[in-house]
């Protein structure tokens, strides 16, 4: 598959820091800008406490480096702004990515040190990716980290994304998207809907009652309009009035109750009942408001049948960013790292296998230099790096966002039970660096 | 100034969650469509511990209504995916919004319950930009909010953002705005230059050094490129001996040294000896790395000449979204209100000023009634609310960046000297319903 690019998508080119522009503008003076490089991504390590990681947002990286193209309007502003001088410009002017993208599948889990993705080309056209390539796993990887403990704290039960409001405009479709590929059900945002056909979900929220004389005059219009299989919003005078109401309107064959403020466990104990008494056997209790992965577990004992998750989705629970790094570990074939005080780098162009014991269970992440022999791999353990670009063109069959899906639920089985708590701990298996 | 429109804006009709949708459709049914509504933002708290809030993003929020248009490609999704029905949709075709927004303006501090946002029309074409209009002003108010901490904390040294690569894409793009707003002084970030014209900043990564064979080499590189008036990274290697190359290289005229690792304090100390020693006595400099406003106020008896802030101002040093909600809050000029076990809101209309010592010292924040009688102003009083938009668009002389930045610095002066402390607290000044 070769990028397409239509009228609608835009230049990913200026999503980036100044100096990744002025690094290559010194580099390409003095000659050492075409020396081959390989740039490496990881994070040192797991947000505080967190057992794993999920990669998410690689194939928005794919696509982002095959708009990244400096046009007309990015050469005249970075010209009117003195970014870079006419030589530099001119060669901007030309850039096309043609190196190699190798990395983690989107869905993987990811651990301290996991090479998640590895850049191949010239120092020049590999560091100005840098800045978007990070911006983009960082967000994306952080989401989908947050909501893959969601998904397993539900246990099943169908959770929606609705929590675009809470995030940047744009930031909302992409956590709608990594909150999708981590499990949840569907999503609220419509923008997911149409850019990656993530299934959107919703009926109405509390002005829709208030807007109305009466709360059975808001059922009525909504039973009327979307049909009796509808979810009503009970919690805007008093809930038990509210099914009452609700049922009556709608009859037994009412879709769902949603219930979006108050202690809800209890709260969904006694709609339960009423629901019942009512007749309404088969209708479902939907509940949201403020909802995280240890107020989703507070709830598996309770008869509730969806969640709503908004604001801790799509700031990632407490971890917005995934803290991972680009970094150059290879140059002209040879490892190089940075030797400061701390934050230690291990140079050179790294494998990565997992290892498992038979019972599927993994063991232990093993990464390697990828220059030597690579690790047996047993039968039970598995490569974790793909390509995904080659000569500056996507691979073909990348995975999609639905593989990513299967791929992330068969990494959750295979962790060892305790990696699954939603309590701090170490990562769920070691890092183990040949 | 009327909205003008662009090839490369694109619309953001489907920034929307699937609800405002489908109420509009039962509305539209049920003929409650057309009641003259007021919708309200406001934010119930501060996050934990804060002392104000800055708003920010009521710019883009203007620009974001004027492109909120379904055009043929957003009206085709939303058929294709069944989310409203015909009738729904030749509605939106036409959409436009024509009512009025008031507000407070960008810079200003809000506290709880401040009427930040008002926006008056029909139901439908009010309820349609809920979404849009809260994520906006939840990421570039959470983002400001903390920057604005950050700024006080600096106490008049410069701080560059240099955190896109820790956040979405886009949202960089936005909280690099928000951080100028803020008071930072300039951006790692090139479209924020490009779309707001905030001044950019940058000259190398660790990655330059890496590609050089010795660190004489590169910053030799550098400064034949960017002139002796650069910033050299003196910590790849060793710092002592990386000041001492630096100003080899570049002579005392060199421009800054950056240390982006250690324990910048001691750092930042001995490198001005070093520096002093060697003659550079005017070279300045810069410390980055995991700086937040704790960090920031600890340096501030530090040779330190400017701060690089990265990672805690785009994710809102640990409040990434402002909890901002938009409620409805009118109807017909009669006011409404939720009624649930918690989340109380105030229904009606309201107006706000906040009231001032003769010394300027801010009092409290009044929030009245806006159908009633205004609370007398007394000499040192303000209104907090400005005329944003009028029958649909925008009035003149919306304020600028810049009026943002100085209402901010006037705003933070006029605190209770409490109110700027970092610690955990009330409010600056309580909040007074009338």
């Amino acid at each position: 598959m070769a990028w397409t690019r239509t009228g609608s998508e835009l230049s990913t080119a200026l999503l980036t820091d100044h100096y990744e522009l002025t690094m290559l503008g010194s580099a390409l003076a003095d000659g050492t800008a075409d020396r081959p490089c390989v740039f490496e991504v990881f994070a040192r390590r797991l947000p505080d406490g967190r057992r794993y990681g999920v990669v998410a947002g690689t194939a928005r990286v794919i696509d982002a480096i095959g708009d990244f193209r400096f046009t007309d309007a990015e050469i005249s502003q970075l010209e009117s702004t003195a970014v870079v001088d006419a030589e530099t410009l001119s060669w901007l002017a030309d850039y096309e990515f043609s190196g190699d993208v190798d990395g983690y599948a989107e869905g993987e889990l990811y651990f301290p040190g996991s090479p998640i993705l590895t850049v191949r080309g010239s120092f020049a056209e590999a560091v100005v990716l840098e800045t978007l390539v990070l911006s983009i796993l960082n967000h994306d990887s952080a989401i989908a980290s947050a909501a893959a403990r969601m998904s397993s704290a539900a246990h099943g039960r169908p959770i929606i994304e609705m929590g675009g409001r809470r995030t940047h405009e744009y930031a909302a479709v992409a956590a709608a998207r990594a909150a999708y590929l981590a499990g949840f059900a569907t999503t609220s945002n419509l923008e997911a809907g149409r850019r990656y056909g993530i299934p959107t979900r919703g009926t109405v929220a509390h002005a829709f009652m208030l807007l109305h004389d009466s709360e059975e005059q808001a059922f009525r219009a909504q039973v009327d309009k979307l049909g009796a299989d509808t979810t009503l919003l009970v919690d805007t005078y008093d809930i038990t009035a509210g099914i009452e109401t609700a049922v009556r309107v709608a009859g037994p064959e009412l879709g769902a109750i949603r219930i979006d403020s108050g202690d809800v466990g209890p709260l969904a104990r006694r709609a339960r009942e009423q629901l019942d008494a009512l007749g309404a056997k088969d209708t479902r209790i939907v509940v949201s408001g403020d909802l995280d992965e240890h107020a989703i577990a507070a709830l598996r004992a309770e008869p509730v049948d969806a969640y709503g998750v908004g604001t801790s989705v799509v700031t990632g629970s407490g971890a917005p960013t995934a803290g991972m790094v680009y970094k150059l570990v290879e140059v002209d074939g040879r490892p190089v790292a940075k030797r400061s005080t701390h934050k230690e780098s291990r140079g050179g162009r790294k494998g990565a296998i997992r290892r498992h014991k038979p019972t599927g269970t993994a063991l232990e992440e093993v990464v390697y230099p990828a220059g030597g022999p690579a690790p047996e791999l047993g039968p039970d353990d598995r490569e974790l790096q793909i390509p995904l670009v080659r000569a500056g063109q996507p691979v073909d069959d990348l995975p999609t966002l639905d593989d990513a899906r299967q791929l992330l639920r068969k990494g959750l089985v295979s962790l060892p039970w305790e990696g699954l708590k939603l309590s701090h701990g170490e990562p769920a298996v070691p890092t183990v660096f040949r």
